[in-house]
């Protein structure tokens, strides 16, 4: 990535936080040299070099926008990452509190003063302060409401009354609204006026006077219209309204099906209260794939990656304990055969395999229904041929692969029985995952839960213990 | 979400679907009567409720945005889905077919005539027909090639030229230029002559003779800015530039820390090729966590959920041979222990949460660090102190749940000593999980390959044969 600005590209991000990470390691080294000799001619030496790295970093720094300070931020140690901050003006804190991540904006506010967090959060807009506001303290939230204009402690209080994942957390107020029936021409003038238009303006919207909004006049057309014409005859009146307590990931669909670049949220009565901008649609996309990726992978959340061991451990212990339930009934379940076991320990050694097809296939069958289930493409009708297709898959794969690992077992343990035991245990275990694999997610979805959750961690659990149960079980009932 | 326009929002585009999977039926209804009872009568009733049908689905259709239409054929099994598609009107299958997943774009574009093709790939642009252009048969793709004008042509050469996952495969052609040597008046007057602008215009792009990217003009600034004053006065010379060539994941990660709704592409010697809008952005990200959540799922590609049970099967087969392969393997090891097991058959019962406590926490730390890899947050000072924070974090765990999983097994089996084999069998693999957890997704990026994909199978892999190692070994060496 090429660019004229010094800050922009993804290499250049990384080149700056090399090079941060480089003076403050030198800063680091004189430090310690002069704690090491204590000689009044070193602490001179040092407070002059200390104050041509802090000079360095702060012009550094200013260059630099917001999103990449906040990168920046969390790839360094808290102690760097605590000097950095200090070099950063008070009027730009706000803005890079909102960029960081949750964990490390945490470490940011438990260092800040409250008197700097109210100056901090006042530069900010209602809709931002509300994205800010569940980790500030709550003395510094009364301060920094008390200090708003009525307007906008109206909108920080509606911003803060809508759940997370609801288009009203979405919302911004950065509106410009025009009358139907005045001029293009007197659009143009009174757009004039303005010292600039709010971020992501690709439409301006038209209301009456009670603020109901009626129709949408797109940046473009106002371009290529006649200025005589008036708003009413050139503005779009089919247009999407989101409604504040929509679900985000409904809004984030419609931004990416019909290509928006803004969309009004209206309320009753058609009241404009506000608007989402795809900027915050991307933001949150991304955000809602990296929580799934991060709950797959066993994690409660976002990690600070130089968060203590203590903060780590917990983090992960959630996942690790639902584990070991799941691997302690699975081991129950064996143990139940221990008998069987004892006298053909073959067993032991070509269970995990009938576990492990199972979980495996469970996974992708659960993969697919999920993903379908949330675009809602799942009909009724074509419910029952799904079902009755991951059956026939599952006997496919059952003959295929069950087929050769009895073969294997046939061969390794110069017993035909034992073959036939072991494709019969896998291919009943891959129908139980693809029975399981259906109705875990759709039955998620009927008790009004995400079946992107948790999933996959009962899948598991359930061919895991299911597995060893049916192979074991039909062991003992035909071998022994 | 309320709307205007009848097509906007979810819940309307799945009453469509619920509606026209409806009117099919009785469809399906009468034919079935007709053949069953061959009277000519019927014939007749037959065919006017046919064409009423049809007349009814074709008239819903028209109203639908075409990336609905495309949500509702991915929703019908293949026959109903041909027959919806029969009704569409050719000027927009174009569209279309850019809209619906690649395992439904295949289905349809295997029953179109290649005339009808080719007329359905005229309607789109050179950077549209480039994403298509590898699903259509190749005699389609020349006489479309020779149809376009030379200036598409090229583009469509350019556009093809680049890697999927390339800016190059991002970028459209739809640009805005002026001259910096106008006034604004000027430029509003040559926009006022188009009969639109190019979706998702909010800058225009200033060039020079030789088609040099000078800067860019916000719309915003043209409309607040004094109509008297120069381009080159109000344009802006710093600006993010993307290059053809850089990868897509990094303009995403652009757009999203910097807010953008299009960024120009420029090659060599700073000539303007084209631009990326936020659009393109979208899909990608959400395609790119799409196929993230399929790979870890198991499945090769998006499946067709109509799909024949053969392509289904197909489609899973991969991931399934390679689980199959390591659960082999681990199967061997065990099978090296089997002398142990048939001594104390406790081992076969415990073994599984050895293995599956390894597995769990070794993903965790593997999510933990293809994270901060992809965000190339991780310094050579800070690698170091990541591995020491790891390999503490595997010894508390291993303390803990390996202490109260020991504590389980001493009591259920009555025997201290494989408690103790208990715990430091776990605390081990959770030392191997950690090791390997920062270890393979930091030599895949170092053989340049995406650390997400595979990371998971091999970690598991490993701490499932090693976990098995390890306990069997530890209890081999110390209790028989």
């Amino acid at each position: 990535m090429s660019e004229v600005q010094e800050s922009s590209s993804q290499e250049s991000v990384q080149e700056h936080l090399q090079q941060i990470v480089e003076i403050l390691e030198k800063q680091r080294l004189v430090e310690g040299l002069v704690h090491k000799q204590e000689m009044p001619r070193h602490e001179l030496v040092e407070s002059l070099v200390h104050k041509q790295h802090l000079a360095e970093l702060q012009k550094r720094l200013e260059g630099l926008h917001s999103a990449d300070i906040a990168y920046i931020l969390e790839a360094l140690p808290l102690e760097q990452r605590l000097a950095v901050w200090d070099l950063v003006k008070v009027d730009r804190e706000g803005e890079i509190l909102l960029e960081v991540s949750e964990p490390v904006r945490e470490t940011l506010i438990a260092y800040m003063e409250p008197a700097e967090l109210v100056a901090a959060a006042e530069t900010l807009d209602a809709d931002e302060l509300a994205d800010l506001a569940p980790d500030l303290p709550e003395d510094v939230m009364e301060d920094v409401f008390k200090a708003l204009p009525v307007e906008e402690r109206e909108q920080l209080r509606a911003a803060m009354s809508y759940a997370e994942d609801s288009v009203g957390a979405l919302m911004d107020f950065d509106l410009v609204t025009v009358r139907e029936d005045v001029t293009l021409e007197v659009v143009l003038r009174y757009l004039r006026r303005l010292d600039g238009l709010p971020d992501h303006t690709d439409q301006l919207f038209v209301v009456d006077r009670d603020e109901a909004l009626k129709g949408v006049l797109p940046i473009n057309l106002l371009l290529v219209s006649e200025p005589d014409r008036l708003v009413g005859e050139v503005m779009k009146r089919e247009m999407l309204m989101l409604n504040p307590v929509d679900r985000a990931a409904e809004a984030a669909q419609a931004f990416e099906r019909y290509d928006l670049v803004t969309a009004p949220v209206v309320g009753e009565r058609g009241r404009l209260m506000g608007r989402v901008s795809v900027d915050a649609v991307v933001d949150y996309i991304r955000e809602a794939s990296e929580n799934e990726r991060l709950k797959l992978g066993g994690l409660r959340q976002e990690e600070d990656i130089f968060a203590s061991v203590w903060d780590s451990a917990r983090n992960r212990w959630t996942w690790l304990a639902v584990n070991l339930v799941t691997a302690f009934v699975a081991s129950r379940v064996i143990s139940v055969f221990e008998g069987s076991i004892e006298k053909l320990v073959a067993l032991a050694a070509l269970m995990p395999i009938v576990a492990g097809i199972g979980g495996n296939s469970g996974n992708q069958t659960i993969t697919m229904i999920v993903r379908s289930l949330a675009l809602g493409q799942i009909t009724h009708s074509s419910a029952r041929a799904l079902v009755a297709k991951e059956i026939v898959i599952a006997v496919l794969n059952g003959l295929v692969w069950g087929g050769i690992m009895g073969a294997f077992a046939m061969f390794l343990y110069h017993s035909a029985a034992l073959g036939v035991v072991m494709t019969a245990a896998m291919t009943l275990n891959l129908l139980v995952a693809a029975l399981f694999g259906v109705f875990i997610p759709v039955l998620m979805v009927k008790l009004g839960r995400d079946p992107a959750v948790g999933s996959s961690v009962l899948i598991t659990a359930i061919t895991d213990s299911g597995g060893f149960f049916i192979f074991l079980g039909l062991a003992t009932l035909f071998l022994l």
